[in-house]
């Protein structure tokens, strides 16, 4: 079967054109898919289109971002700074709130988080300002934390912020570590890029059972 | 590379919780994607994303369809039977609002519609009585129609209603016809299933240049 092809010059409705176009407006769906999503929200009861429009609206007015660590928060300060039971010298940077999520799921680690906003990338125009480094140095000078952990992608844009943050950062009692790097698993040696590989022999591990 | 692996156990916003849901109950979005969705629009002015929040709920509370053909319409009547330079005589039954769109793309068809909002599907728990049949029989006696195409699906619920409303409508004046069924343009003889092509010989055609 071919591919219906449908070039959505005209919409009987200027309501339903909106719709298609702000779907049509986010990343990876195209007018198509989105003309699609909107069919099946005609099809539904107006109490739950109610719903979720208003769940995004409420999403940008009501949201708010912790004031210690940056993360996305119903709260002014958001439930991984309060929890009493987290290790608070320890604060692992990290570039965004996915990434966040991303260690939580881990379930590996018990400290508290620094959420930098972005990377500092100049192809993007993004430069140290931009990010949330000044909070950074300001929590680190007022003392108490025992050790910063960098956990940034192993790109350059990563790299160049791990250095600048390094730099910055350097001066103050807390210790600075990185994520350790090598070979990911389930990954085969064979395929395995040579930086990678090279970092992993010389970081090896004593074997453990 | 492996595809990282998350499952959104815990949210840090009850707020983002929420959108995350109602983006994933579309058909075709999982929770990651609907999770990248969210935090494009976390990125976004909080005016474009009122804006995109208020097209969905105006979308449910003020659309209309129309009173004459059941197509979608901002109006109480469509601008499809609103116009008067198309041929009023001539009846095009459609499953959908897609298929109005998909005919008036060719631009080879300058009659009006009648929007079934279905197809009879004894599956899926659809009658004949859930379908605007019974706007079409009084369209039809109250004359003046000329031909009425019935332009379903090729599929065994097409057929169906095709079926039914032929032995529903065949008591009036107006011609009944169908699509014409053949060999879609661009499809090799080779790959063509039996009954298209069996169709395609009987209803051969006098050469074209």
């Amino acid at each position: 079967m071919k591919a219906k092809t449908m070039s959505f010059t005209e919409f009987p409705s200027k309501l339903l054109e909106n719709a298609v176009s702000e779907f049509a407006s986010l990343p990876g769906i195209g007018r198509k898919t989105a003309f699609r999503l909107v069919m099946n929200l005609l099809r539904r009861d107006s109490e739950e289109v109610k719903r979720f429009g208003e769940s995004i609206i409420k999403l940008q007015e009501e949201i708010r971002y912790c004031k210690i660590c940056h993360n996305i928060s119903d709260t002014g300060v958001c439930n991984i700074c309060c929890d009493e039971k987290r290790d608070h010298t320890l604060v692992c940077v990290v570039e965004n709130i996915q990434d966040v999520i991303a260690i939580e799921n881990t379930r590996q680690y018990k400290g508290l988080y620094h959420v930098l906003g972005g990377i500092i990338s100049p192809i993007d125009g993004v430069g140290p300002a931009d990010l949330t480094i000044e909070s950074l140095e300001k929590k680190i000078k007022a003392g108490g934390i025992r050790e910063i952990i960098l956990a940034l992608s192993t790109t350059m844009e990563g790299d160049t912020t791990n250095y600048y943050l390094y730099k910055k950062l350097s001066g103050y009692e807390s210790l600075i570590t990185t994520l350790a790097r090598g070979v990911a698993i389930g990954d085969e040696l064979e395929y395995t890029d040579e930086i990678t590989l090279g970092r992993a022999i010389n970081n090896r591990n004593p074997y453990q059972q």
